[in-house]
């Protein structure tokens, strides 16, 4: 039995209860017809970012100059305080910002192989984000180790016990998301930690999918390593800087490869060897982007405003509604949902599988008023950022797809896949 | 016999004969009455920036969201042949824009290292800025590398033939800097990448201090790797993204260790196993920062209007009378010139050595309202960008340099260090 009645007016009782509903206004909304489900691509720009980015080019850069960077130089480690405390779980001085996911997972995969050099494999899964996996593949190959594959469902995520399968004590590291890019599947952290543990591996989190939308608990699930990006549910901006985590319990036996001044003990000693903290600024490399930095600290006060308990609630139930809705609407039209069903098991995106995605996709976002992502292979994904999405949204754009796909309006698009988005 | 009369009537004259004071307006001077000589720390802020960032705020993420990715995707590459055509000296598709200068250096090392297999050793200048010294000593230790040190003079730079005695068959890679951090002093380019090509070896230049004031030539020097930033002369602001330059002939056989998804053909078809694309792009890694990438947009415009080589005529006399201005006004108060003599073997920064120098920084800093930097050991850094800096500005900075020494009032400061700048 669906707890929807899939009527628009059932949305609309929806948004009136939501308690998150006055958060809409703190984002720009440039066109408000636009139904904009794509906020784990790129989230939203807050209302308040583009003055304080203005203040930080005009004051910081602008009049203060070189001199402000005696102050700059603790934003990456005092944003990634705020993310360890009301986004991550963890505890201050384990989480700073720096570089981006890619350059973080590779520093961070190095260092805990170099932890156990004993140990002579990886596991990563073969249906990650492509960058995990690239990076992965490269380590392999540079550090003459055995690359072991997990397979995750597509549609269903990691079953922990095809991990099991692949550990055992020649593993040093496992490399997983927490929720996967395409079908949101939510893995199950706390297990993988402790079967990772038990087999001696560190686990190195891909956060991008999950900070800021789903609680996460890198304390208390027993987390290593981490890293992610802050541009999706975040709302830092196109590229705005990445984060990583390191339990502080492992920050002073872990060496990273990229030896850059920002991790060197008396910085502006600049003595003649290298000599890391031993925070976790040991990880940092060189000078960070301000202007895109800057673009976070707005964005993270959203986050800690709502709450993640309250964003993760409001984001699972927009998804339920899409997924019942995709099978009343969606599925007679050739729709299957590509997520787990089980709420419980996903994170705030849905993905429906259609052998016309790419060309709906096209159609939506051209005709119809609706964006999306397009995701490999044949998958639409919907990510309705709780922060700043409305039942509502979510019911048209369902509706909006449903007679798009009607209407035949897409089969005139090529098919060639010409476009990023 | 110097050229100068030592009168600031004649620094007058230079300002009103200067063909690029027009310049000076296209910035920022939020206190016009600071003396700004270190913009070859941090570039002042270019009068267009706060417009053009904030359309790209408000017009590309805000409005266009997601599909601005369509347009952002080639900026990478877009401003990486407007600096390889106006900057470098280098041709359409070596240079592009990413991740930092410490992040570039080790991919591009890590690259060339890979190339030549069978050699053992690496070549570092002893006195290069801290971060190219660490990152190698990072890729010796990790590589099993012999680390072989070339001992530049402090102040007077790199002696060829000094690195010549540390060359041989061994030899996979030599990092040196085109301008020096501390001194200024400019590298023969050409003679050095001849010398290196002799022995069979590869040179990977970190152009921070020259790319923008010092013509660099690229191709016609014969080079095969470098790096650099953009937020000195290039005026990117705080952290803009770092550019690396590899020769055309080099791209398809070098391949760099962060596997990122940038790299990758056909990236959005996320394919399983990482097949770098065939152009320079095979170097980016991750998602880059597009608000601090946009600010070098109108900066890198300023820099073509004036063009290099006006810049570094200007920028030469600068220095020219700074030196003039130090052994006149400064040399009996203790200072003497920790920079080469002759101005073709400096870039555009001074350096000025005095046993106080440290308290004088901040001295003049907090009370004489000059800004310049202190650099280990002793050492006062005069970066009189010739961008948006007058004769006058250099002329009364030393003034005031010779002033606050005479007063003595620096000596009430701590000798402590506490401060970046």
């Amino acid at each position: 039995m669906s707890r929807f009645d899939g009527t628009r007016e059932e949305a609309e009782r929806h948004d009136r209860a939501d308690p998150l509903g006055f958060l809409r206004d703190r984002f720009v909304h440039a066109e408000p017809d636009l139904l904009y489900l794509d906020g784990n691509s790129l989230g939203r720009l807050p209302a308040d970012t583009p003055e304080f980015v203005a203040d930080v080019i005009r004051g910081g850069w602008g009049r203060g100059l070189i001199r402000s960077w005696n102050d700059w130089i603790d934003w990456n480690r005092q944003i990634g305080d705020r993310l360890a405390e009301h986004v991550l779980g963890a505890r201050p001085g384990e989480v700073v910002l720096s570089d981006s996911t890619t350059v973080n997972l590779y520093k961070l995969a190095w260092a805990a192989l170099d932890h156990a050099p004993g140990r002579r494999a990886l596991v990563v899964d073969a249906d990650d984000f492509p960058t995990n996996r690239y990076v992965a593949q490269g380590l392999a190959r540079q550090r003459g180790l055995d690359l072991r594959v997990v397979h995750s469902d597509m549609d269903r995520g990691l079953d922990v016990e095809s991990l099991r399968a692949v550990l055992d004590d020649q593993v040093a590291l496992v490399v997983l998301s927490h929720v996967a890019y395409r079908s949101g599947a939510l893995a199950d952290m706390a297990a993988v930690n402790a079967l990772a543990r038990e087999a001696g591996a560190l686990v190195l989190w891909d956060l991008s999918h999950a900070a800021g939308t789903v609680p996460v608990r890198l304390t208390e699930d027993g987390a290593d390593l981490a890293v992610g990006c802050t541009y999706k549910y975040l709302n830092g901006g196109p590229g705005s800087p990445a984060f990583l985590y390191v339990r502080r319990s492992l920050q002073r036996r872990l060496r990273q490869p990229i030896q850059g001044w920002f991790g060197q003990r008396d910085q502006f000693a600049m003595a003649p060897g290298f000599d890391p903290v031993d925070t976790v600024d040991r990880f940092l490399t060189g000078t960070p982007p301000m202007l895109s930095t800057a673009a976070l600290v707005p964005a993270l006060a959203l986050v800690e405003e709502a709450g993640v308990d309250r964003l993760r609630a409001k984001g699972r139930l927009l998804g339920e509604l899409a997924v019942d809705l995709a099978a009343r609407r969606l599925a007679p039209l050739g729709f299957r949902l590509a997520s787990p069903e089980d709420p419980d098991r996903r994170g705030s995106h849905v993905t429906l599988w259609h052998p016309d995605a790419w060309r709906i996709c096209r159609a939506l976002a051209d005709e119809a008023g609706v964006v999306c992502d397009y995701r490999e292979p044949d998958r639409l994904r919907i990510g309705p950022s709780p922060a700043y999405t409305r039942f509502t949204d979510v019911w048209d754009a369902l509706e909006r797809t449903g007679r798009l796909v009607e209407s035949g309006r897409h089969t005139r698009l090529p098919r060639a896949k010409a476009r990023i988005t």
